[in-house]
């Protein structure tokens, strides 16, 4: 899988290019140095050598696929790259930790999510991002584009807009729709629970979890946990937990309120945080050490804020039985890479219509299984990089999606 | 500019497949064997082999690339494929002869377009063929996707709408928006007029054209002739010569009357013919022999319409000093591949604000060029393989840029 690196434009980048840049910084840093004339590029896959090419792949030869496909319109998958291409998309409001940045500053983002999708998953991807923040115009927008892409990623929209235009999009749509931010996240993070509990021979029912942050991500993640089966979930905001005694919820959180929280609790996240047994931390805020140190015995502290973690791993391991980040300069990372290009490839390999919760579930097992027998308190999950992932994931998802009957081949 | 050629996909179309395939016929056809699994794919132009590598490409490091363009945005041309890529825009109601066949059955020409522009011009394109043939909502959504796209070439889409749409989205954006099957034909049709002006020692000025078909190509071809210099243009419609004193003309026939026919001309094609100069087809008609012979002495012919020619060349060759026509099996094919790529190339080159008349008679003028001494009735056009054709139009285009003042860089 591993692509051919070439990029003519990288040579555009001359030292004297950067001087008469007026001395800009970025001139001389390696990041800017990489990004130099972008990430991406579009090539042919079939020869353009000659005429006798040029009638194949374009006039007159390319009339009769074009009749074809316009007579039977399922061929779309068959013959051109539909089936094969994922349009990202995004508004730029919620990129990274920087928050609404526009669209044209999360292209790079975009790409870079472009490229992954490429090794990791062998899936074509585009980046599209939006000059709007309307949640109605992206959906119209998207709908109109939908003739050309075989799946839609939606990529740091903020939250709430992004529960909707998620929502509204596959209501319309007949070809899967991904908010990353949201599911990805919350497959992996099931996956490394899934062995963590396996690893001290837990069960999830038993579980009470604690997720700090109630934006894309810990929603996501909240809902996966209940439809996984977890014995009772608990999330905070900035504000301290969503509970249904609290006033001005915002929709989503009202909804949150109703199916998380059995246990009643509500005040600060410390204090949800006594006697849980997992802490799950989307938010990018803080958790004092006392906290962590209130939990259940053998308890799991995944910390997946970038670049701080919400605790620090060594802090946390002084208490708990398996810690995981989202970085990769520590054990165990949460990182979507291990989810979004299986998902796509195994969703975009049956023509699915749509990504189900089932799916997603069947992505996070075999997730935690590529870990197999070597699982220890920190390897939990397995590295980006481990050539197993992508495959079984895919494998996973389109047997999923064959069983539920959302698969078109 | 010879691109690799790989595409595991292909291998997807073993015989099972088609034999699965309920024995469609096109299972057993080259055009449709070629097809099979698209003609795009999308590849990093940067390594993506280890940690070290992420964290440049993707998160950490992409998130300063992406605060550098939210502080100025202009940079977003320096650090992401903005600048390198056009996005191919169609809705399908006007692809090559098949007519109005919807935008997943204009997909293969897309692509086939995309993999000229890569191969031609080495420029990115990406294939749009949006599910709407309203012209506000294709304008608004080409206005919310220009934030990814560095020009925006509009595709096969049915007269009269693509002069609005065309004209409005230029109004609405800072990037170059060109119709091809208007500005391409008229760009290449004009470098062979120019030669043929040369080959027999005449100007411009004291030409006498006459145009058939009113649509995007022939409305395209008038005004650049016009432009130009030419003495004087007629255009002819299914219902005849468009003139002043026609009922019913659409509003850009009417623009066409006005600026149009100084002659006077009305009644047919075949009578405007009389004594003309230049035949130009663009309608996919014919026209009889009698009506080719009435043209004056030295005349051009360049019956373009594919795949059959509004009068066989060979027929054509019997009055006739220069014979065009649209096809690759016979002497000077007028093809818009001649154009686009170098126009969009040379655009993109100097961050060009649009595409003026100035830079596209240019194009024309440095296309004519090519040819250079070895002019002769057969060979007024260069061949699409003709390596230097690019270049050419390339550094034509954006020295007229430069000069007009549409140049950002």
């Amino acid at each position: 899988m591993a692509a051919e690196i070439v990029n003519p434009r990288k040579d555009a980048g001359t030292d004297a290019d950067a001087e008469s840049d007026e001395g800009a910084p970025e001139a001389f840093d390696p990041a800017f140095a990489l990004h130099r004339g972008g990430k991406l590029a579009v090539r042919s896959t079939v020869p353009v050598r000659d005429k006798d090419d040029l009638s194949l792949a374009y006039t007159p030869g390319v009339a009769k696929v074009c009749s074809a496909i316009a007579e039977r319109p399922e061929l779309v998958h068959d013959y051109t790259w539909k089936s094969q291409v994922v349009a990202v998309v995004t508004d730029g409001t919620a990129v990274l930790g920087l928050g609404d940045i526009g669209p044209e500053a999360s292209l790079p983002v975009m790409e870079g999510k472009a490229i992954l999708f490429k090794q990791f998953g062998g899936v074509d991807a585009v980046p599209l991002a939006l000059a709007t923040t309307d949640a109605d115009e992206i959906v119209e927008t998207v709908v109109r584009l939908s003739p050309s892409f075989g799946g839609v990623n939606l990529e740091d929209i903020a939250a709430p807009r992004c529960f909707e235009i998620e929502h509204k999009l596959q209501e319309r749509l007949d070809i899967p729709v991904f908010h990353d931010d949201q599911h990805g996240t919350a497959v992996v993070t099931l996956a490394a629970l899934r062995n963590a509990l396996r690893l001290t021979g837990r069960t999830l029912g038993e579980l009470r979890a604690v997720i700090s942050g109630a934006g894309a991500a810990g929603v996501a993640i909240a809902k996966m946990l209940l439809e996984a089966g977890i014995g009772d979930v608990t999330v905070a905001d900035r504000k301290g937990v969503v509970s249904k005694d609290r006033d001005g919820l915002t929709p989503v959180k009202q909804e949150l309120a109703e199916i998380t929280n059995k246990a009643g609790l509500s005040g600060s996240l410390e204090s949800a945080l006594a006697g849980a047994d997992v802490f799950i931390g989307v938010s990018g805020g803080t958790v004092p050490e006392p906290a962590i140190a209130s939990m259940a015995k053998d308890s799991f502290v995944f910390a997946m804020a970038n670049p701080n973690p919400e605790v620090h791993p060594d802090i946390a391991h002084r208490y708990a039985a398996v810690v995981a980040t989202g970085r990769s300069d520590y054990p165990n990372q949460i990182n979507n890479v291990l989810a979004f290009p299986g998902i796509f490839a195994g969703a975009l390999q049956v023509r699915a219509s749509r990504i189900t919760e089932t799916m997603k579930i069947a992505a996070a097992e075999a997730l935690a299984g590529v870990v197999g027998d070597d699982l220890t308190a920190d390897y939990v999950i397995p590295s980006p990089f481990d050539e197993r992932v992508a495959p079984a994931v895919t494998a996973a998802v389109a047997a999923a999606a064959r069983a539920e009957g959302v698969a078109r081949r």
